[in-house]
């Protein structure tokens, strides 16, 4: 009912009658009346003027899953929203999910995460309403060796959804850091649950720094907000991003890895550069030379020999 | 209490005295009555003689925890053990206790599976009280890509275990099958769950036809009763199953594939062999050349050009 009410409210622009309202839901007006103070209470702005109605002028800073959905207009990523206020790890909950059967598409949000993590049990600090958060699960019919790519393709349907929507220039360092001015704004975590040959599903989980302030930053990263000096709305950046993943996952699926490389070494601020890539207990130093069609990165030690790295942590030497 | 008595019972020889028994348990002798009633339900087969007291002459065909752990002696394996007199499949259950942390060596049983699964979705029949049907979840520090090599682990394992028994000489035909007098005795699965360089855990997962009786036994199968012509004691088979498997996992991590590698080349069916090997759309076929360290397989084609193959089906040509 919720949802139907903010439905109508947004489908127009001025005053909805309470009557028209009451009679569309098939609800008493005393009923519609809680409803409304409902709303109020979860942050919606409706303003109520006897004889005109009611107006919607202002939406909570919430990723509610109705807001999410609202002009999403994407064929499967988001048809189905699992939304918490708070959760240790969106990572978790959509790894159950995906084990009880979630489709492809689903996806786990969350408003903070007390254990959000990164690559290898890393940290990814969380706090409250300030960033975006989620997990999606998907179920591509690839090898697990292939699952690197899918870093690759969020990564780049990241950086172009906030290159649209605020204009900036996000750059990707391999394998899965989102930088803006050289400092970290994100990162992207992939998880697979699969037999040897076959991967029964993937989770794609992202964490984005968007409204903390400067002061509320660690060193080392950034938000959207410091650039910008505003803060951004994040359902209007989430539901570009969650069109970019679609679009360029349907690319991948059909065509394979190469538009998404494409577009990923567009953004990469690591290739060409000097790197130290520390991979387990071992490392390798050299140019970083171009990603290959799984998603390694091809580096030419100084003996001229061509090393691939599946994953590691990149230290861009100058 | 059920398992204390148990154990005081098999750690005599003849008979315990109620009176000893109720004292050591702190229980009335009309608690202890009532707790060998319950036991006798399972179906052990308790005597219980006036002024002699009670004997344990015979436990049930059932898989119980504590007649698996009674002599078991492992460092880890099995350390933790979830019993089921049925269930969907112990895959499932063990990839939901791995993700709530379950810990390295927890071992999923179940009696009979609704949906026992092999490689790829295939279906693998499990009657009940007729087979072993085990789940057993690892945490080594591996790739994702090391993984197919604890397929060979168990599936060595078990052949080592079976022969040890039953005097029987299985064999393995790659990747995950079991064979005995060239039909299927059983199959294993492994699935992981991990992020792009890193193992967060793996479910080992095996099938086998134990005291199937031939008439029940699907075309192209077989059981150990039908080669021994009497029924096996599960548990004297599974508890060396569960003891080779750590011995040779200890071997993995602490020197790597190279061990596993050389005991499966011992018990394979596949080397040698014209093999047709179906992966995906595509097939290869050759001769088995061997096994690489990750657990491919080396196919060498009639053009002299060798081909490694990382998972598929092996049809043995002639």
């Amino acid at each position: 009912m919720r949802d139907k009410i903010l439905a109508l409210l947004k489908d127009k622009e001025g005053y909805v009658s309470g009557e028209d309202l009451s009679s569309s839901l098939k609800i008493s007006r005393q009923a519609l009346w809680k409803h409304i103070q409902e709303l109020k209470e979860e942050g919606y702005d409706i303003e109520a003027v006897p004889h005109l109605g009611y107006q919607l002028s202002g939406a909570p800073d919430r990723l509610f899953p109705s807001e999410v959905s609202h002009g999403l207009n994407t064929k499967f990523i988001g048809n189905k929203i699992h939304y918490f206020e708070s959760i240790d790890s969106t990572m978790n909950a959509a790894a159950q999910l995906g084990l009880q059967g979630a489709g492809e598409g689903a996806l786990i949000l969350a408003e903070s995460q007390a254990k959000g993590r990164g690559r290898l049990g890393r940290t990814w600090f969380s706090p409250k309403h300030k960033g975006i958060y989620f997990s999606l699960i998907l179920r591509p019919k690839i090898l697990p060796s292939q699952a690197p790519v899918l870093t690759l393709l969020a990564a780049v349907s990241i950086c172009e959804a906030i290159k649209e929507t605020t204009g900036l220039g996000p750059e990707i360092k391999w394998p899965n850091d989102i930088l803006l001015g050289n400092k970290k704004l994100g990162g992207i975590l992939t998880e697979l649950s699969a037999e040897t040959d076959k991967v029964n599903f993937v989770v794609i989980g992202a964490g984005l720094n968007i409204n903390n302030p400067k002061k509320e930053l660690i060193s080392g990263s950034t938000s959207l907000k410091e650039h910008k000096k505003e803060n951004i709305n994040r359902i209007q950046l989430l539901q570009p991003i969650l069109r970019r993943i679609e679009d360029n996952y349907l690319i991948f699926n059909k065509k394979g890895s190469a538009t998404i490389i494409e577009r990923w070494r567009e953004h990469s601020v690591t290739l060409g550069r000097r790197v130290r890539v520390y991979c387990q207990k071992e490392h390798v130093e050299g140019e970083a030379l171009d990603i290959d069609s799984d998603g390694g990165l091809l580096v030419r030690k100084d003996s001229g020999l061509l090393q691939k790295v599946m994953s590691g942590d990149v230290v861009h030497c100058r």
